[in-house]
Formats: C-alpha cells, structure tokens, sequence
C-alpha cells in the first residue's frame, strides 16, 4: 500500500516535471490551446492512463477520456478532470494540476481493484484560457454545443489565424461545433469534480492546505475597447483643440477604479482588470498625440446583477467622456460567461470527506473562471476542489506545494470513489 | 520673368511629387531618419540644385549643402532650410517644405543673375524627428557638437540598432559625433532661416497664409517610463492585494492632465503628451493582472522654468502613486531641448518683408520644437517662416495649399536677397 502511494507521489512528480520541460518558453509555461504542444502534453497523460490499466479515447473536441468502467457502464458516469493548455508566460499547475490529481485517483482506485458501480472517467481538455482567442472555456463549450460561428471567427492575437482553423487543425469537426451540436450527451455524467490550483491568496492567508468550491465568479469582457480621436504633433496642438485618446482612456479607467471601490465598500462581489492597454504601434512617436488606443476589459462577480450594474457605469462613463473630449469609443463584442454554482449535495460531500481526512474545512467562492462553471450550466452537478498555492497564477512564479497537492488529490479520489460505488 | 516663376511653381510641385512617390508606405509618408531612404530625397534635392546651377557639398554630418558663391565668399554665409526626415506615417510636408522653399529661392536667385556679396547657402538637413530614436535635433545637434555617446547609443523603436550604428551606415564619421565636435564652424554663418509648415491650428483659424516666429518651445522628455506591479490573475487577486500597472499609470497620466488644466489656466504655456503607451505585449491575457506598463511623456513649454515646475510635479505624483498602490516608477533617461528664442532683428526684417507682400502680419510662437532651436543656441542669429497647414502634421493629412507655401517661398527668398546683398 504504501509503495503503491509513493509510487504514485514519484508519477506526479514525473509528469509536472515532463509537462513543464515540454513547455517552458524561456520565462514560463506556454501551451497554447489547439495547437501541437497542447496535443503532446494530452498524449503524453493518454500513455500513462494506459501504462495504469486504463482505457483511452479521443472525444469530437479532440479532449481526451481515460476510463475505469463501471460494473454497470450504462449508468451517467462519474466524472473528474480540468484542462492543460496555459496563458504565455504562464504557470506549469494551472490546469494541469487537476488532470494529474485525476490520473492518480483513478490510477489508484484500478490497482487497489476498486470496481465502481459507474464508470469513474477522467477528462483532460483543451482550450481553457482566454489569452489567444479572447473567450475562455472553449474546450468544454465546444463539447456542450456552446460555440457558434461567431467565436469560431475569433482571430488569435498573435498570427493570422482563427479559433476555427485552430480547431480544425487539431482535427475537430468544426462545422458540428458551428451548429452548436452537443458533442457529448451531459446526461451521461452523474457529477464532474474539478481539482484545481487556487488563483488567489486566501488559502496562502488562512493556512489551508485545500479547500471545497461554492461557486464561481462569471464575467463580463471586452477584448479590445477602441478609443479614437485625432492625432497631431505633441507640441502644436492646444488642449482645447485635442481630441487625445491615451488621456480620455486614463480618465475612464480612473473613473472604472473610482466606482469598484465604491461598490466594494458596499459590499458587492467584483473585480475589474484591464489586462492589455496600449496605442497604435504603427504610429508610435514621442511627439505625436495618440489617436488610437484600444483596451481589454475584464469585470468579474459572483451576481448576475453586479456584473450588469457595472457594465451600464462603463458604458454611461465611455458615453460622457466621449462628448467631453471629442473622442469615440468603440467597445466591439460583448463576451459573457454566467456566474456558476456548485452542486449543494457534492459540496456537502466533498466538505464531510475533507473534514474526515483531519483538514480544516471552510469553503470559499472563485475568483476565476473554470471549465466546472460550464458543466453546471449544461446540468452536470458539479463540484471543485481548490489546492493552496502562491504568488497567483498566470505567471510562471505560481508555487503549489506537493503536499498540498496531495492533500487535494486524496480528497478527488475519496470524492470519486463515494460517488461510484 | 513670368515664365521663370511658372518654372519654379511647376519645380515645387514636381518635387513634393517625386518624394511623396519614393516614401509613400501605404498609408502615409515614412522617411527614416539615417537610412536610404533619407538619402535618397536628399539626392533628389542634390540633382535638382546643380540642374539649377548652384554648388553643391555634403558634410561631415552627411546632411546636403547647396550654394549660390557671394562676391566675398569669406564672410559668414546666409543659410537657409529645413530637415527631409519624417516620422512614420507622417505627411510630406513636415521638413520638406523649407528645403524646397530654399532651393526655389536660391534657383530664383541664380536664374535672375542676382550676384549676392555673402554667400547664399541651402542646407538638407537629417534626423530632425524624434520618433525613431526617442530624441529630435540629431542631425543639426551633431552638425554643432551637441550630441554624445549616451545619445548615440540610443537604440530605434523598431530593431535593434542604435543611432550610432544608424549614422555610421550613412557615412558619418560618429568618433567625432561622440567626441561632440562641431562639424561645421557656427562662426562661418551669419543667419538661418527656416521655413516649415506650421504644425498646429492657428494659421487656419487667423485666415493668414504664413506668418514669422517669435521662439519656439522647450521640452523635457521620457521615451519610456517603466510602471512595476505585480501580474495576478485578475478573477482571484482582489483589490487591496492588487499591484496593477494599468490602474497607476491612468491615475498618475489622469493627475498630470488636471495639473496641466489648472497651470493653463493661470496662464502658463504648456504642452503635455503620452504618445506611446502599453502594456508588454510578451504577458499579454485577458486574464492577467498587468505587472508592467510603459509610456512615453513629452512635456513642452517656451518657459524653462514651467518645464521643470510641471516636471516636478511628475516625480511627486509618480511616488505618491508608487506608495499608495504599491509598484514602482523607473522613469529611464531625461531628455531635454532647451526653449529657444528667435533674432530679433531677422524677426524684424522679415516682419516688415511681409508687409511689403500685402500680407497681415501677426508673429506667432513655435509650439513644436525645429532645427532653428539648435542653431539659435549654437549662437547663429536664426528666425522662421511658418506656412498654413491643416489638420496638423505628423499624420498623413497634413494639407498645406500650394498657395500658401509660395507666399512663405517668397518671403524667404526677399529675407535672403536683403541680408545677402
């Protein structure tokens, strides 16, 4: 037992260890979703699902499923997993954190000879992160019938090339996700449980290894905010004949920060980030007044409300500083994804496990997005469990401990294996 | 007499003609300052000059000289011209106009047999724009001595090569650039005269076609200040944990323009510009708090002392923001050009040629830094023409009537006929 538990600490280390050699960029971690590194690192968890006696196989979305079946395989299965592709310059454990701590459980449970009532499934996916294409959780809205053909049109921000053909590359039938064709039927998964690394600093700040998920936050965004106006030379143009759009962006963003902090002392749930800002590089020049710059928008909160209230400050902002300074904006398509809850008789079970392991049990919302918001919103009952980890994430300083991580993935597999027997 | 003139206006519209053609990049004009395409409009220029007759050099600046031989050639010169670099994307105009002003006044000159006793001399200046190696004045700043090896090692925008690098390619011998030896003998001139569209709106707006300079504005610059935060991701990092970028420089850039508002309104003369801002492109997501801004400031003023009143107060709100929102300000080297005031009794004469031409007369302040800054401070009596020009300049629709220009070309060549004489 206990050779089989270190054996299984020794895999982990191994596959963080192959994962990020296969993927470091020189600063961090870079698997960028739907194209060939992102594939490697899925093959590469696809050899040890089967080096484990588990059985593998490709989904329409080109995500992967390894299974231990079920003595009764035509009951809804019981499901765990996250994604592996990362942000540029990213962390080596977002994401992939949850796909390993799924291949231990099951790994586990098939060579201590568990046979689960239903099939026990794990699901590494693809295209999680919003960096290249603007939207998150592609992979797992393309399999619930959730993308259409205007974010297959998404153009990546870094090359000439859409999420569509990225898709098609990595050999997905496009023209199903185009439908909106469900590529999976959700009514064959009883339950989706999703381990990932915590993105915040709470657990860091109330020392806990490991913690059950009650919802998570949806958001509002906008990938490129365009604001016109007119360029001139620096030095000739008066400010009352300028119409300069660096200074309007300065003041609508200040203002955007003015009115989050207000509705944070009242006691709202928020957080607004405007992660990429800049002028027009074809124009740059020290003495010329900018008359373009564009912005990204990113307002998050776990009300539906909140998110709206928000959104209509923004636009009314835009709209006065607009007529005050001679300048447009431009805001582009309005991207959504709902805030999510988690599943209330998973939560309580997960949470009864946790406290039976002797760990402290105090359960807190997301503050990010996750790929188990979009299985609940297709009625999968779902659950998430957080592992304590430092310096945030979407950075490569991201620092989850191993035995943190252990703490998790024991929980994963204690979760499962209630749910499956 | 007449049919020289319609020679002369055909010249001028042959000539912007032929360089618009040759630096035309598909949305405006881009003439780099030390490249090929620099020296190809001062070929241009050279071809054209000899065809009318006059002597031409180069310099050991590499910049163009064109010369009409006074009867005593060993009294200071009377020089007149302008620079044929542009900004990218810019309009023809900028800098072209006074270098073919010149060369009409010059051919006119020579065509009527004027015998001058000073030498007339025409100068096709380099490197007058700021906006490939973050500092203007380089070609007359070297032509005087005035540039060193930090400002040769300055690096361009766009590729990894420094100014040095750059000069050295045009033939320029950069030890003594760096040395700061003059390259020319300030001495050995007696009057520069510029002529240059003017770059903002008040020509328009006063209905006058040309109109003679007072002084021209100082200004104190940053190519790129550095903001440093700390990147997070922007769903889990809540605001009092926040280190963000982009929320500091719009605060620091939004209380810099209300300074601006309220120094204006007690009268002061001042311009201020971030042309150049963004976040870096390498840690560009949607989803990531940014941990690094840049951008650039160009503060202008005719008044040193408001230079560095306003300057002060940059550093002060920079450590006051850097404080309450816990990133830091790394605002890179200072660079500065030094207000200039124009001669006045060439101010005079010219004022008075004007006159005489059944034009209005009201002298205006250069808001815009030009090359006649830097011979006004190497101690040559210096004054310029300026030429009605719509929509600004540094952008492809700088508009300046043909009419115009020639109003300006002919005041120049009676301010130099009468001092040359």
């Amino acid at each position: 037992m206990l050779s089989l538990e270190a054996e299984l600490d020794g895999l982990a280390g191994r596959l963080f260890g192959a994962l990020r050699e296969m993927s470091f960029d020189g600063v961090g971690i870079t698997r960028e979703c739907f194209t060939d590194t992102e594939t490697a690192a899925l093959r590469l968890i696809e050899a040890e699902a089967r080096r484990l006696g588990l059985e593998t196989e490709w989904d329409a979305g080109a995500n992967l499923w390894a299974t231990l079946p079920g003595r009764e395989p035509e009951l809804p299965a019981i499901a765990c997993g996250s994604h592996l592709d990362s942000v540029p310059q990213g962390g080596n454990f977002d994401g992939a954190a949850g796909v390993i701590a799924g291949l231990l459980a099951l790994g586990r449970l098939k060579a201590e000879g568990f046979a689960p009532r239903r099939s026990l499934r794990l699901l590494a996916l693809r295209g999680e992160e919003s960096a290249f294409y603007g939207q998150a959780y592609l992979g797992s809205s393309a399999l619930f019938g959730r993308l259409g053909p205007a974010d297959l049109a998404a153009v990546n921000v870094a090359r000439p090339q859409s999420l569509g053909e990225a898709m098609a590359a990595t050999g997905i039938d496009t023209g199903r996700v185009a439908r909106g064709e469900a590529l999976i039927d959700p009514a064959g998964l009883a339950a989706w449980l999703e381990l990932h690394i915590e993105q915040g600093p709470v657990l860091v700040a109330r020392r806990m290894p490991a913690a059950v998920v009650t919802g998570i936050r949806g958001n509002l965004r906008h990938r490129a905010v365009e604001c016109l106006g007119e360029a001139g030379h620096s030095g000739a143009v008066p400010r009352w004949l300028r119409h300069d759009t660096v200074f309007a962006v300065a003041e609508l963003i200040t203002r955007l920060d003015r009115h989050w902090r207000t509705l944070l002392e009242r006691g709202r749930d928020l957080v607004v980030t405007a992660g990429i800002l800049g002028t027009d590089p074809a124009e740059h020049a020290l003495a010329r007044i900018p008359g373009r710059v564009t912005f990204s928008l990113d307002i998050r909160s776990q009300s539906r409300e909140t998110l709206e209230a928000f959104y209509d400050l923004f636009l009314s902002e835009c709209a006065g500083i607009a007529e005050e300074r001679g300048v447009r904006f431009d805001p582009g398509r309005r991207l959504e994804a709902a805030p999510a809850r988690m599943d209330e008789a998973l939560v309580g079970l997960l949470r009864e496990e946790l406290r039976g392991m002797g760990q402290p049990d105090e359960p807190i919302p997301s503050g990010a997005g996750h790929d188990a918001a979009v299985f609940a919103q297709a009625g999968v009952p779902s659950a998430m469990i957080f592992v304590r980890n430092a310096n945030g994430s979407h950075n490569p300083r991201e620092a989850m401990e191993m035995e943190d991580f252990h703490v998790g993935a024991e929980l994963l597999r204690r979760g499962l294996a209630r749910l499956a027997a």
